[in-house]
Protein backbone atom coordinates (compact mmCIF):
# COMPACT_ATOMS: atom_id res chain seq x y z
CA UNK A 1 0.00 0.00 0.00
CA UNK A 2 3.01 2.22 1.33
CA UNK A 3 4.57 1.55 -2.10
CA UNK A 4 1.27 2.00 -4.23
CA UNK A 5 1.17 5.71 -2.83
CA UNK A 6 4.59 6.63 -2.87
CA UNK A 7 4.45 4.72 -6.76
CA UNK A 8 1.48 7.40 -7.55
CA UNK A 9 3.64 10.24 -6.42
CA UNK A 10 6.40 9.49 -8.59
CA UNK A 11 4.09 8.65 -11.67
CA UNK A 12 2.42 12.11 -11.07
CA UNK A 13 5.87 14.04 -10.76
CA UNK A 14 8.52 12.35 -12.94
CA UNK A 15 9.18 10.29 -15.47
CA UNK A 16 9.38 7.29 -13.33
CA UNK A 17 10.64 3.38 -14.06
CA UNK A 18 9.33 0.83 -11.43
CA UNK A 19 12.21 -1.45 -9.43
CA UNK A 20 10.16 -4.29 -7.49
CA UNK A 21 12.06 -6.54 -5.53
CA UNK A 22 11.36 -10.51 -4.79
CA UNK A 23 13.96 -11.25 -2.04
CA UNK A 24 12.34 -14.50 -1.11
CA UNK A 25 9.34 -13.26 1.00
CA UNK A 26 6.60 -16.00 1.80
CA UNK A 27 3.99 -13.77 -0.78
CA UNK A 28 7.11 -13.63 -3.26
CA UNK A 29 4.48 -14.22 -6.64
CA UNK A 30 1.62 -12.84 -5.35
CA UNK A 31 3.60 -8.79 -4.50
CA UNK A 32 5.26 -9.40 -7.94
CA UNK A 33 1.97 -9.52 -9.40
CA UNK A 34 0.56 -6.68 -7.70
CA UNK A 35 3.43 -4.40 -8.44
CA UNK A 36 3.65 -5.37 -11.92
CA UNK A 37 -0.56 -4.49 -12.12
CA UNK A 38 0.05 -0.78 -10.42
CA UNK A 39 3.28 -0.35 -12.66
CA UNK A 40 1.27 -1.03 -15.15
CA UNK A 41 -1.88 1.19 -14.20
CA UNK A 42 0.23 4.36 -13.02
CA UNK A 43 2.00 4.05 -16.96
CA UNK A 44 5.28 3.47 -15.24
CA UNK A 45 8.34 3.56 -18.38
CA UNK A 46 9.84 -0.27 -17.58
CA UNK A 47 9.15 -2.49 -14.86
CA UNK A 48 12.31 -3.95 -13.12
CA UNK A 49 11.97 -7.25 -11.09
CA UNK A 50 15.12 -7.80 -8.86
CA UNK A 51 15.52 -11.51 -7.62
CA UNK A 52 17.88 -11.71 -4.59
CA UNK A 53 18.12 -14.95 -3.07
CA UNK A 54 19.94 -14.50 -0.27
CA UNK A 55 17.78 -13.88 2.10
CA UNK A 56 15.99 -17.66 1.90
CA UNK A 57 19.58 -18.77 2.03
CA UNK A 58 21.02 -17.48 5.16
CA UNK A 59 17.68 -17.29 7.01
CA UNK A 60 16.88 -14.76 9.76
CA UNK A 61 13.32 -13.06 9.74
CA UNK A 62 9.95 -14.80 9.64
CA UNK A 63 9.06 -13.45 6.23
CA UNK A 64 11.91 -15.65 4.37
CA UNK A 65 12.69 -18.33 6.52
CA UNK A 66 9.83 -21.00 6.63
CA UNK A 67 11.07 -21.96 10.15
CA UNK A 68 10.21 -18.99 11.77
CA UNK A 69 6.47 -18.15 12.30
CA UNK A 70 5.13 -15.33 11.05
CA UNK A 71 3.22 -13.46 14.16
CA UNK A 72 0.13 -12.30 14.29
CA UNK A 73 -0.45 -8.65 15.31
CA UNK A 74 -0.73 -8.50 18.96
CA UNK A 75 -4.07 -8.10 20.79
CA UNK A 76 -3.48 -5.04 22.01
CA UNK A 77 -2.65 -3.16 18.53
CA UNK A 78 -0.75 -0.08 20.65
CA UNK A 79 2.47 -2.31 21.40
CA UNK A 80 2.97 -2.86 17.35
CA UNK A 81 6.66 -1.13 16.71
CA UNK A 82 7.71 -1.35 20.46
CA UNK A 83 10.68 -3.72 19.37
CA UNK A 84 11.97 -4.81 16.08
CA UNK A 85 10.02 -7.87 15.54
CA UNK A 86 10.79 -11.38 13.83
CA UNK A 87 9.51 -9.90 10.68
CA UNK A 88 12.96 -7.49 10.25
CA UNK A 89 14.72 -8.94 7.28
CA UNK A 90 18.04 -8.16 7.91
CA UNK A 91 19.40 -4.91 6.26
CA UNK A 92 16.93 -5.50 3.08
CA UNK A 93 16.12 -2.09 2.26
CA UNK A 94 20.01 -1.62 1.76
CA UNK A 95 19.67 -3.95 -0.83
CA UNK A 96 16.36 -2.23 -2.41
CA UNK A 97 18.10 0.79 -2.62
CA UNK A 98 21.58 -0.31 -3.91
CA UNK A 99 19.54 -1.40 -6.95
CA UNK A 100 17.67 1.17 -7.44
CA UNK A 101 20.75 3.42 -7.45
CA UNK A 102 22.62 1.36 -9.46
CA UNK A 103 20.22 1.31 -12.34
CA UNK A 104 19.09 5.02 -11.50
CA UNK A 105 22.96 5.80 -12.37
CA UNK A 106 22.69 3.78 -15.89
CA UNK A 107 19.03 5.58 -16.44
CA UNK A 108 20.30 9.09 -16.04
CA UNK A 109 17.77 9.23 -13.52
CA UNK A 110 18.42 11.76 -10.68
CA UNK A 111 15.94 10.67 -8.12
CA UNK A 112 14.75 7.45 -6.82
CA UNK A 113 11.58 7.06 -4.16
CA UNK A 114 10.77 4.60 -1.34
CA UNK A 115 7.31 4.67 0.45
CA UNK A 116 9.00 3.48 3.70
CA UNK A 117 7.24 5.20 6.87
CA UNK A 118 8.87 5.20 9.99
CA UNK A 119 5.40 6.15 12.00
CA UNK A 120 2.49 3.40 12.82
CA UNK A 121 4.82 0.74 11.27
CA UNK A 122 6.85 -2.14 13.34
CA UNK A 123 10.20 -0.32 14.83
CA UNK A 124 12.52 -1.59 11.01
CA UNK A 125 15.95 -0.02 11.52
CA UNK A 126 15.89 0.36 7.55
CA UNK A 127 12.93 2.73 8.01
CA UNK A 128 13.71 5.70 9.90
CA UNK A 129 14.55 9.29 8.38
CA UNK A 130 18.44 9.35 9.84
CA UNK A 131 18.77 5.38 7.64
CA UNK A 132 18.27 7.34 4.66
CA UNK A 133 20.25 10.25 5.27
CA UNK A 134 23.42 7.87 5.84
CA UNK A 135 22.06 6.44 2.47
CA UNK A 136 21.56 9.72 1.00
CA UNK A 137 25.65 10.33 2.04
CA UNK A 138 26.87 6.49 0.66
CA UNK A 139 25.45 7.62 -2.48
CA UNK A 140 27.10 11.33 -2.67
CA UNK A 141 30.48 9.03 -1.58
CA UNK A 142 29.74 5.92 -4.15
CA UNK A 143 28.24 6.75 -7.00
CA UNK A 144 29.87 8.39 -10.31
CA UNK A 145 28.18 11.94 -10.25
CA UNK A 146 27.35 11.95 -6.62
CA UNK A 147 23.88 13.25 -7.64
CA UNK A 148 21.21 11.43 -7.09
CA UNK A 149 18.27 11.92 -4.39
CA UNK A 150 16.53 9.88 -2.16
CA UNK A 151 13.34 10.93 -1.20
CA UNK A 152 10.66 9.19 1.39
CA UNK A 153 7.61 11.48 0.87
CA UNK A 154 6.07 8.87 3.19
CA UNK A 155 8.10 9.04 6.01
CA UNK A 156 6.62 11.04 8.55
CA UNK A 157 3.05 10.42 7.34
CA UNK A 158 0.75 7.88 9.66
CA UNK A 159 -0.89 5.17 7.78
CA UNK A 160 -4.04 6.65 7.63
CA UNK A 161 -2.76 9.91 6.08
CA UNK A 162 -1.04 7.58 3.43
CA UNK A 163 -4.92 6.21 2.65
CA UNK A 164 -5.76 9.46 2.53
CA UNK A 165 -3.42 10.45 -0.02
CA UNK A 166 -4.01 6.88 -1.94
CA UNK A 167 -7.74 8.09 -2.40
CA UNK A 168 -6.84 11.51 -3.06
CA UNK A 169 -4.07 10.58 -5.86
CA UNK A 170 -6.51 7.59 -7.31
CA UNK A 171 -3.74 5.18 -6.31
CA UNK A 172 -4.89 1.62 -7.35
CA UNK A 173 -4.86 0.53 -3.87
CA UNK A 174 -7.18 -2.17 -4.81
CA UNK A 175 -4.09 -3.80 -6.74
CA UNK A 176 -2.16 -3.75 -3.60
CA UNK A 177 -0.92 -6.69 -1.34
CA UNK A 178 0.09 -6.48 2.27
CA UNK A 179 -0.69 -9.63 3.70
CA UNK A 180 2.79 -11.51 5.27
CA UNK A 181 0.96 -14.73 4.96
CA UNK A 182 1.13 -15.38 1.68
CA UNK A 183 -2.48 -16.98 0.16
CA UNK A 184 -5.29 -15.68 -2.34
CA UNK A 185 -7.12 -13.86 0.36
CA UNK A 186 -5.17 -11.46 2.40
CA UNK A 187 -5.50 -13.21 6.23
CA UNK A 188 -7.27 -10.17 7.90
CA UNK A 189 -4.30 -10.92 11.20
CA UNK A 190 -1.08 -10.90 10.64
CA UNK A 191 1.01 -7.42 11.55
CA UNK A 192 0.46 -6.20 8.56
CA UNK A 193 -2.71 -6.84 7.18
CA UNK A 194 -3.83 -5.26 11.29
CA UNK A 195 -1.88 -2.48 10.13
CA UNK A 196 -3.69 -1.82 7.04
CA UNK A 197 -6.94 -2.24 8.15
CA UNK A 198 -6.92 -0.28 11.25
CA UNK A 199 -5.27 2.80 8.21
CA UNK A 200 -8.81 2.41 6.31
CA UNK A 201 -10.89 2.51 9.57
CA UNK A 202 -9.52 5.54 10.65
CA UNK A 203 -9.72 7.63 7.19
CA UNK A 204 -13.16 6.60 7.28
CA UNK A 205 -13.38 4.66 4.61
CA UNK A 206 -13.22 0.40 3.52
CA UNK A 207 -10.24 -1.59 1.94
CA UNK A 208 -10.94 -2.74 -1.11
CA UNK A 209 -9.13 -5.84 -1.27
CA UNK A 210 -10.91 -8.81 0.61
CA UNK A 211 -10.00 -10.64 3.39
CA UNK A 212 -10.25 -14.42 5.04
CA UNK A 213 -11.00 -12.54 8.25
CA UNK A 214 -11.11 -9.14 9.98
CA UNK A 215 -10.20 -8.80 13.52
CA UNK A 216 -13.24 -7.31 15.77
CA UNK A 217 -11.49 -4.55 18.06
CA UNK A 218 -10.31 -5.88 21.73
CA UNK A 219 -8.09 -8.61 22.52
CA UNK A 220 -9.07 -12.00 21.96
CA UNK A 221 -7.92 -15.24 23.11
CA UNK A 222 -4.66 -16.92 21.90
CA UNK A 223 -2.47 -14.03 20.39
CA UNK A 224 0.53 -12.84 21.81
CA UNK A 225 2.45 -10.88 20.95
CA UNK A 226 5.49 -12.75 19.64
CA UNK A 227 4.29 -16.71 19.30
CA UNK A 228 6.91 -16.47 16.50
CA UNK A 229 10.27 -17.69 16.77
CA UNK A 230 9.09 -21.25 17.55
CA UNK B 1 44.14 -10.76 -5.80
CA UNK B 2 43.39 -7.91 -2.84
CA UNK B 3 40.93 -10.14 -2.23
CA UNK B 4 42.84 -13.24 -1.56
CA UNK B 5 45.02 -11.19 0.90
CA UNK B 6 42.48 -9.50 2.90
CA UNK B 7 40.89 -13.23 3.03
CA UNK B 8 44.39 -14.85 4.39
CA UNK B 9 44.11 -11.45 6.87
CA UNK B 10 40.62 -12.28 7.86
CA UNK B 11 41.43 -16.35 8.53
CA UNK B 12 44.45 -15.16 10.62
CA UNK B 13 42.25 -12.95 12.88
CA UNK B 14 38.58 -14.10 12.91
CA UNK B 15 36.58 -17.22 12.67
CA UNK B 16 35.77 -16.10 9.22
CA UNK B 17 33.00 -16.75 6.41
CA UNK B 18 33.44 -16.20 2.71
CA UNK B 19 31.01 -14.09 0.90
CA UNK B 20 31.63 -14.17 -3.30
CA UNK B 21 29.26 -12.17 -5.21
CA UNK B 22 28.44 -13.35 -9.28
CA UNK B 23 27.21 -10.31 -10.15
CA UNK B 24 27.39 -11.15 -14.00
CA UNK B 25 30.87 -10.19 -14.55
CA UNK B 26 32.20 -11.90 -17.99
CA UNK B 27 34.45 -13.44 -15.81
CA UNK B 28 32.06 -14.77 -13.43
CA UNK B 29 32.84 -18.73 -13.34
CA UNK B 30 36.39 -18.25 -13.61
CA UNK B 31 36.26 -15.58 -10.47
CA UNK B 32 33.65 -18.04 -8.44
CA UNK B 33 36.45 -20.94 -8.77
CA UNK B 34 38.98 -19.24 -7.66
CA UNK B 35 37.21 -17.89 -4.70
CA UNK B 36 35.76 -21.10 -3.61
CA UNK B 37 39.40 -22.66 -3.95
CA UNK B 38 41.15 -19.13 -1.80
CA UNK B 39 38.27 -19.92 0.92
CA UNK B 40 39.08 -23.44 1.10
CA UNK B 41 42.74 -23.41 1.41
CA UNK B 42 42.44 -20.80 3.94
CA UNK B 43 39.64 -23.18 5.78
CA UNK B 44 36.63 -20.60 5.63
CA UNK B 45 34.14 -21.98 8.09
CA UNK B 46 31.80 -21.36 5.13
CA UNK B 47 31.13 -20.15 1.42
CA UNK B 48 28.26 -17.97 0.37
CA UNK B 49 27.53 -17.30 -3.42
CA UNK B 50 25.96 -14.32 -3.97
CA UNK B 51 23.96 -14.16 -7.43
CA UNK B 52 23.16 -10.55 -9.20
CA UNK B 53 21.65 -10.66 -12.18
CA UNK B 54 20.90 -6.97 -11.85
CA UNK B 55 24.17 -5.65 -13.70
CA UNK B 56 23.26 -8.12 -16.86
CA UNK B 57 20.23 -6.57 -17.15
CA UNK B 58 20.72 -2.99 -16.81
CA UNK B 59 24.04 -2.98 -18.22
CA UNK B 60 26.44 0.58 -17.81
CA UNK B 61 29.59 -1.42 -17.70
CA UNK B 62 32.11 -3.04 -19.39
CA UNK B 63 32.30 -5.71 -16.98
CA UNK B 64 28.85 -6.95 -17.14
CA UNK B 65 27.41 -5.75 -20.61
CA UNK B 66 28.72 -7.21 -23.76
CA UNK B 67 28.28 -4.57 -25.79
CA UNK B 68 30.91 -2.44 -24.38
CA UNK B 69 34.54 -3.56 -24.92
CA UNK B 70 36.67 -4.30 -22.21
CA UNK B 71 39.53 -1.36 -22.75
CA UNK B 72 43.07 -2.33 -22.52
CA UNK B 73 45.25 -0.56 -19.74
CA UNK B 74 46.74 3.02 -21.19
CA UNK B 75 49.70 2.75 -22.95
CA UNK B 76 50.58 5.14 -20.20
CA UNK B 77 50.47 3.10 -16.61
CA UNK B 78 50.91 6.34 -14.61
CA UNK B 79 47.48 7.33 -16.52
CA UNK B 80 45.43 4.43 -14.50
CA UNK B 81 42.77 6.43 -12.22
CA UNK B 82 43.23 9.12 -13.83
CA UNK B 83 38.89 9.17 -14.38
CA UNK B 84 36.27 6.63 -13.91
CA UNK B 85 36.47 3.88 -16.54
CA UNK B 86 34.06 2.19 -18.00
CA UNK B 87 34.77 -1.26 -16.22
CA UNK B 88 33.13 1.06 -13.33
CA UNK B 89 29.81 -1.17 -12.32
CA UNK B 90 27.25 1.47 -10.92
CA UNK B 91 27.00 1.34 -7.13
CA UNK B 92 28.27 -2.03 -6.85
CA UNK B 93 30.45 -2.50 -4.07
CA UNK B 94 27.09 -1.26 -1.72
CA UNK B 95 25.36 -4.58 -3.54
CA UNK B 96 28.52 -6.89 -1.71
CA UNK B 97 28.48 -4.41 1.15
CA UNK B 98 24.84 -5.36 2.15
CA UNK B 99 24.74 -8.48 1.27
CA UNK B 100 27.71 -9.55 3.81
CA UNK B 101 25.98 -7.47 6.45
CA UNK B 102 22.65 -8.94 6.18
CA UNK B 103 24.75 -12.33 6.41
CA UNK B 104 26.82 -11.04 9.62
CA UNK B 105 23.27 -10.48 11.70
CA UNK B 106 22.44 -13.43 10.75
CA UNK B 107 25.47 -14.97 12.25
CA UNK B 108 25.82 -12.80 14.93
CA UNK B 109 29.35 -11.84 13.36
CA UNK B 110 30.48 -8.37 14.03
CA UNK B 111 32.91 -7.42 11.83
CA UNK B 112 33.08 -7.47 7.29
CA UNK B 113 36.23 -7.16 5.29
CA UNK B 114 36.75 -6.15 2.24
CA UNK B 115 39.73 -6.01 -0.16
CA UNK B 116 38.94 -2.96 -1.64
CA UNK B 117 42.13 -0.65 -2.65
CA UNK B 118 42.00 3.06 -3.42
CA UNK B 119 45.95 4.19 -4.16
CA UNK B 120 47.11 2.48 -7.51
CA UNK B 121 43.63 0.89 -8.29
CA UNK B 122 41.33 2.24 -11.22
CA UNK B 123 39.45 5.57 -9.54
CA UNK B 124 36.01 3.96 -8.64
CA UNK B 125 34.38 6.17 -6.11
CA UNK B 126 33.56 3.09 -4.47
CA UNK B 127 37.26 2.21 -3.59
CA UNK B 128 37.66 5.46 -1.47
CA UNK B 129 38.28 5.73 2.49
CA UNK B 130 35.46 8.73 2.49
CA UNK B 131 32.82 5.82 1.32
CA UNK B 132 33.79 3.21 3.77
CA UNK B 133 32.97 5.12 6.39
CA UNK B 134 29.70 6.57 4.77
CA UNK B 135 28.62 3.05 4.93
CA UNK B 136 29.54 2.25 8.47
CA UNK B 137 26.90 4.87 9.59
CA UNK B 138 24.57 2.93 7.31
CA UNK B 139 25.30 -0.02 9.41
CA UNK B 140 24.80 1.90 12.32
CA UNK B 141 22.01 3.38 11.82
CA UNK B 142 20.29 0.46 9.57
CA UNK B 143 20.52 -2.29 11.53
CA UNK B 144 19.15 -4.57 14.15
CA UNK B 145 22.10 -3.81 17.23
CA UNK B 146 24.17 -0.98 14.82
CA UNK B 147 27.74 -3.00 15.88
CA UNK B 148 28.76 -4.22 12.71
CA UNK B 149 31.99 -2.63 11.82
CA UNK B 150 33.39 -2.94 8.36
CA UNK B 151 37.04 -2.46 7.62
CA UNK B 152 39.27 -2.33 4.49
CA UNK B 153 42.88 -3.50 6.14
CA UNK B 154 44.29 -2.94 1.84
CA UNK B 155 43.03 0.58 1.91
CA UNK B 156 45.68 2.64 2.24
CA UNK B 157 48.50 0.26 0.44
CA UNK B 158 49.68 0.03 -2.95
CA UNK B 159 49.43 -2.88 -4.81
CA UNK B 160 53.54 -4.17 -4.79
CA UNK B 161 52.45 -4.16 -0.43
CA UNK B 162 49.74 -5.84 -0.78
CA UNK B 163 51.74 -8.39 -3.06
CA UNK B 164 54.58 -8.47 -0.32
CA UNK B 165 51.83 -8.87 2.36
CA UNK B 166 50.45 -11.59 0.58
CA UNK B 167 53.63 -13.75 0.39
CA UNK B 168 54.23 -12.79 4.33
CA UNK B 169 50.70 -14.48 5.03
CA UNK B 170 51.18 -17.30 2.81
CA UNK B 171 47.96 -16.16 0.96
CA UNK B 172 47.17 -18.88 -1.84
CA UNK B 173 48.36 -16.20 -4.85
CA UNK B 174 48.31 -18.93 -6.96
CA UNK B 175 44.75 -19.39 -6.70
CA UNK B 176 43.45 -16.32 -7.78
CA UNK B 177 42.00 -14.34 -10.95
CA UNK B 178 41.92 -10.76 -11.72
CA UNK B 179 41.72 -10.85 -15.58
CA UNK B 180 38.92 -8.47 -16.97
CA UNK B 181 38.72 -10.55 -20.48
CA UNK B 182 37.66 -13.87 -18.99
CA UNK B 183 39.25 -17.01 -20.50
CA UNK B 184 41.11 -20.00 -19.59
CA UNK B 185 44.55 -17.89 -19.45
CA UNK B 186 44.41 -14.27 -18.03
CA UNK B 187 45.06 -11.91 -21.20
CA UNK B 188 48.44 -10.06 -19.69
CA UNK B 189 46.99 -6.63 -21.76
CA UNK B 190 43.24 -5.18 -19.58
CA UNK B 191 44.34 -2.48 -16.85
CA UNK B 192 43.56 -5.53 -14.04
CA UNK B 193 46.59 -7.71 -15.21
CA UNK B 194 48.56 -4.86 -15.99
CA UNK B 195 48.21 -3.05 -12.43
CA UNK B 196 49.16 -7.02 -11.29
CA UNK B 197 51.86 -7.69 -13.39
CA UNK B 198 53.27 -4.35 -11.89
CA UNK B 199 52.53 -5.15 -8.61
CA UNK B 200 54.49 -8.58 -8.36
CA UNK B 201 57.26 -6.80 -10.43
CA UNK B 202 57.42 -3.74 -8.09
CA UNK B 203 57.32 -6.25 -5.46
CA UNK B 204 60.31 -8.18 -6.79
CA UNK B 205 58.78 -11.23 -7.28
CA UNK B 206 56.75 -13.16 -10.40
CA UNK B 207 53.08 -13.48 -10.59
CA UNK B 208 52.64 -17.43 -10.13
CA UNK B 209 49.81 -17.76 -12.56
CA UNK B 210 50.38 -17.99 -16.71
CA UNK B 211 49.54 -14.85 -18.68
CA UNK B 212 49.03 -14.97 -22.67
CA UNK B 213 50.93 -11.61 -23.22
CA UNK B 214 53.34 -10.01 -20.99
CA UNK B 215 53.19 -6.44 -21.77
CA UNK B 216 56.78 -4.79 -22.26
CA UNK B 217 57.34 -1.67 -20.68
CA UNK B 218 56.91 1.23 -22.53
CA UNK B 219 53.90 2.35 -25.22
CA UNK B 220 52.66 0.23 -27.89
CA UNK B 221 51.06 1.11 -31.16
CA UNK B 222 47.26 0.93 -31.54
CA UNK B 223 46.90 1.74 -27.45
CA UNK B 224 44.46 4.54 -26.26
CA UNK B 225 43.48 5.29 -23.08
CA UNK B 226 39.50 4.73 -23.49
CA UNK B 227 39.09 2.46 -26.74
CA UNK B 228 36.08 0.85 -24.70
CA UNK B 229 32.44 2.47 -24.74
CA UNK B 230 32.02 1.32 -28.61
Amino acid sequence: MDSCVCAALAARDYDAYALHCSYGQRTEEREAQAAHAVADALGFRDFLRLRLDLFRRIGGSALTDERIEVPRAPADGAAIGAEIPVTYVPFRNAHFLSAAVSWAEVLGAKTVLIGAVEQDSSGYPDCRPTYYRAFQELIHQGTREGDIIVKTPLIHMQKKEIVALGLELAAPLELTWSCYSGSEVACGVCESCVLRLRAFEQAGTKDPIPYAKRRETGPQAGETSQEGAA
